[in-house]
């Protein structure tokens, strides 16, 4: 096995020409292996396992800085850099990070997760090296998914700046997660698809200067300008016109013809785009034919290409998009958008029934909440579902476009609370934060999956805007007994009894309930009421709890600063001052991967941990 | 006086084609005498007076929609639908905004204030428009600055979605509010120098047709490839590319011929871009001469177009500015970062002293932040200098690119607390809330100039993400006999009493002050002690208050929900349930323009104000 002898960064280096293919082949073999038992990103790693071994041949690392646009493609590097023997623990609790981290490696230049950052912080990072007089390489990798995000192309319109070497790999496979959309990605299939252009661009060029309609002097001021006819003939003028060197496209699967490119990239000192075309899911035919389902994957069987465990019950995203399809049948206001994220927030299948209603505006949060308040200001119901710690993105669009109008904009906020796998940078722990600080804005949280249809079907009768957010996995069935109509900033009360309050907020509801049982089992006197609304809250709820428990404990999945155990806090300490509250949050502190039952009992969330702090602290 | 006849939006069409002129010299005069005397941007609305008389001609408001990007251009719309008699009291408390607002006349389609968002916005009502089965026209009118901000690329990426009209015009004087910056920026100046490509458009495309190189089916399949050779040869082809169809260059001082291409739009069933060249400050030489000073001004006089009042006093910017270039000579790594907002930051002045170290990227807030956090990564001490309201747009890259990694990114968040005559849209009144809730970060406030220009020293000698956060406008100068050296998460103890003990958080501090002598004045016994940190906050210092003090009253210039108040009042009622908290803070409410004094004391957070909500709730 080549891969025995690969060991740290610049083993790659040592490798036969002749064999880097057999070195393709073995990493793809690892990853299947791999990821059939821990799961993990297929498609993305699959597609640039010889972009990679060309970027460790072509360059020292970690002296020259490699930086992974959304990271979850780096899996390659990180066998390379001399992590393939972490493999069986990837994305597990005190395991390695699906992403690059720099805590985990020198060879990881700059942490990732999110997308379309990676040019920025390469600009960074390139404008650093020259300003202290060192001479180091750049490569930022992003996706053409990545360039739908707007932030790709600010950094895109500051390239041009740099006088010294910056190279972006643009890594297009015309994928976001699902099918990429919009008018970048048919320009670049306009290149893709139009090789012929390389040859018609000597061939016009020289027909140019014979040209007796155009003449010597516009001929020059042509060969002159910047934006000169000559760029307009070639692909990839639209980088150049923005001041960026194109080099392309080349095949991303012929490992030589990339290390010489980018040995060409290297010699420019200008900001250079090498255009690499790759396939998704590359060498493992399940995922070359369905590069979205292996996009992220579970445990799976190689040969079929199968989910070892096949879901059983339904997902919170499943219950909200039937839910939302089924309303969506009696009022043909409703539209529904997502930020390139079709199958993970289920909206796929209303895009399915209602292609019309259905906005996937690409990897674009927002313009995404934009789009959604331009909608509702002229009689639209649209409903945009996003990720909790994807919506961070549009944390100003909310504020600034749809909630100083009190616009109708329902937020399905998908992935609230801790996610698991992908770590620190998709945990959905501040949405309750971001959210509650700005005016007008009513955010809702279910306890179980009827309360999710519920509350969705109450939002789109809500007059402003008003979110619902519901954790990742499978939905909560417990407690369906408790079903009272949602009632604008009302709680439910649950059981009802003395001594000590549980006021629980969404996916804490199922916790509360256990720990409520160990309370009951020790002697004690438990009620538990269900929050239902976070902003605004239901006083009276709390009046009525005050009236008849000596301890109150809040419980949500989100941190302390803007939350809700806070808020109910300050409520209850202003009007009933001999109410003990403790505030049971997420800690003022960034969470790693792992599964969620593990990080739960970690951070000191779940029932039992709970339970021993109450104890400790108040001599239960 | 054409404009005595003009009172609602229809009017417009009744004036003569030939008396088109007239109106344009009236609406400049009208608006340099007004203005003269209120103040408001002055440039940027004189730049547009013909391009929206075209508008009001060749559309039907207020059916058509008309979404004006930043909104601060939108004074001739304000006074051709009816509103030139409110221009009196233009940003005043009470008055009419300088933004468009759809709670004021319902010609204002979609409120703004932010940049970038009204494609998306005017996207949004387009397909509003069609799912609805309604005919109404959709314009959105951008700078070519706001091109520089990546949701406004988002929206265009959507645009070719459209399959029925959408107009959008690209407004386009070469300035955001200084000069414009980036590639785009580079492309948009080869189209206005270029005019000569209208020309040989034509030529060269009948000579390709005769070219014996390329023979006819290539012709064919250029002719009809949507990415065609064609369109390299034409301006706009970047637009065209993007599925968008380019019109133009138009000069935008020529109403009749404004009018005959937005006629032409119209009639397109797709997204149409027109681009129209105009000048900012057009019609009054000072604002021509010097556009980026008369962007935003207060009253001037018209013969000199000097200001009225000349400042005597510096303002905050002003102490954050020389502060940072006196510290930047010391350590080379220091550098500044700014969105487009040199002269509104100050760092002009930084920019002129070490240009290789000022970095102005645009009105690109996310790229700002990361572009921070990769040069922190490598080594430099990056200051991101961005206004309160909107760093909002880079809270995700706050949180996911400096945060996480625990980069030493230093924050200068200028604008913080209540703005005066911008109103809604540029309140920082937010900024404690999305930062406190972020791992990692720190956030100081300076009660003075001297103690900003002490925070800004420590900041930068701190190891981690750090914000400074001041408000707009001339820097107190009170109570610097106070002045102990800057001490991580530590407040300062201005006077010790007992009794009532005052903790203010930065421009608060000057009116606890005053707030403090009107209690003493009332034969109270009152501390005053200043916050210095919010995050963390000086637990140390609260101790030493609830020992000695019935009663705390934490004072801030932010919102309740995440601000400094609430979790102090938490700790308080936590450790110490006997003494009680007040909490001053903003309501949770948007706040309307108007000097700030008048909007203090409306929103009850003025000294006299606190005075008597304290004297009412607790008998003192």
């Amino acid at each position: 096995m080549l891969l025995d002898n690969i060991n740290k960064a610049s083993d790659v280096k040592k490798i036969k020409a002749s064999d880097l293919n057999k070195l393709a082949k073995e990493i793809r073999r690892f990853l299947i292996r791999k990821l059939s038992v821990t799961g993990g990103h297929l498609a993305s790693n699959l597609g640039v396992v010889e972009l990679t071994i060309a970027l460790y041949r072509s360059f020292n690392i970690p002296e020259d800085k490699i930086i992974w646009d959304v990271g979850h493609q780096s899996y390659t590097h990180k066998i390379l850099s001399g992590r393939k023997d972490a493999f069986d623990d990837l994305r597990r609790f005190g395991g390695i990070s699906g992403f690059p981290k720099t805590k985990e490696s020198p060879c990881d230049a700059f942490n990732t997760g999110h997308s379309s950052t990676s040019i920025s912080a390469g600009l960074g990072i390139a404008q650093a090296r020259d300003l202290m007089g060192k001479d180091y390489k750049v490569v930022s990798i992003i996706g053409d998914g990545a360039l739908t995000g707007g932030m790709a192309y600010e950094a895109l319109n500051n390239a041009a700046r740099m006088k010294k070497n910056f190279i972006i790999v643009l890594n297009d496979n015309s994928m976001s997660i699902s099918r990429n959309v919009g008018g970048m990605s048919n320009y670049l299939n306009g290149i893709r698809t139009a090789n012929f252009y390389n040859n018609l661009k000597k061939n016009v060029q020289s027909t140019l200067e014979k040209l007796p309609l155009l003449g010597k002097p516009v001929i020059d001021s042509i060969k002159y300008t910047k934006n000169g006819i000559k760029q307009f003939l070639i692909p990839g003028m639209l980088f150049e016109n923005m001041g960026i060197i194109y080099l392309g496209p080349v095949d991303g699967h012929n490992t030589m013809q990339l290390c010489k490119v980018l040995n060409e990239a290297k010699k420019l000192d200008l900001s250079v785009l090498v255009h690499v075309i790759t396939r998704k899911g590359k060498g493992y035919r399940p995922a070359e034919e369905n590069p979205e389902k292996f996009h992220g994957v579970g445990a799976f069987n190689i040969a079929t290409g199968k989910p070892l465990k096949e879901k059983t019950k339904p997902d919170y995203t499943d219950v909200f998009a039937d839910k939302l399809c089924e309303l969506a049948k009696k009022d043909k206001r409703i539209t529904a958008i997502t930020a390139a994220m079709p199958d993970g927030t289920g909206l796929a299948k209303f895009g399915k029934l209602y292609p019309k209603r259905f906005f996937d505006v690409g990897i674009a949060e927002q313009h995404a909440v934009t789009l959604a308040a331009g909608m509702a200001s002229a009689g639209l119901k649209p409903v945009a579902a996003i990720y909790s710690s994807f919506l961070q993105r549009g944390f100003d669009q909310v504020l600034h476009d749809v909630c100083i109008q009190n616009l109708n904009v329902v937020f399905a906020i998908d992935r609230a609370g801790l996610v698991g796998a992908d770590g620190e940078t998709h945990q959905g722990i501040f949405d309750l934060s971001y959210l509650s600080c700005i005016p007008n804005m009513s955010i809702m949280v279910p306890k179980n999956a009827v309360e999710l249809e519920a509350q969705l079907e109450f939002a789109l009768s809500y007059n402003g805007p008003i979110a619902v957010r519901y954790p990742r996995g499978q939905a909560y069935t417990g407690l369906e007994e408790f079903n009272a109509p949602i009632e604008y900033a009302k709680g439910e009360m649950i059981y009802e009894e003395e001594e000590i309050a549980l006021l629980a907020a969404g996916s804490m509801v199922s916790c509360a309930n256990n720990l409520r049982n160990r309370l009951k089992a020790t002697a004690h006197k438990c009620s538990l009421a269900n929050v239902r609304f976070i902003k605004p809250f239901d006083k009276e709820l709390i009046d009525r709890l005050c009236k008849k428990h000596k301890l109150i404990v809040t419980l949500e999945e989100n941190v302390l600063s803007g939350g809700f155990g806070i808020m109910a806090g300050r409520y209850i300490s202003q009007n009933y001052p001999d109410v003990k509250v403790y505030n049971v949050t997420l800690p003022d502190a960034y969470v790693e991967h792992g599964d969620v039952s593990l990080l739960r009992q970690s951070l000191g969330i779940d029932s039992e941990s709970i339970f021993k702090r109450l104890k400790e602290r108040y001599g239960l």
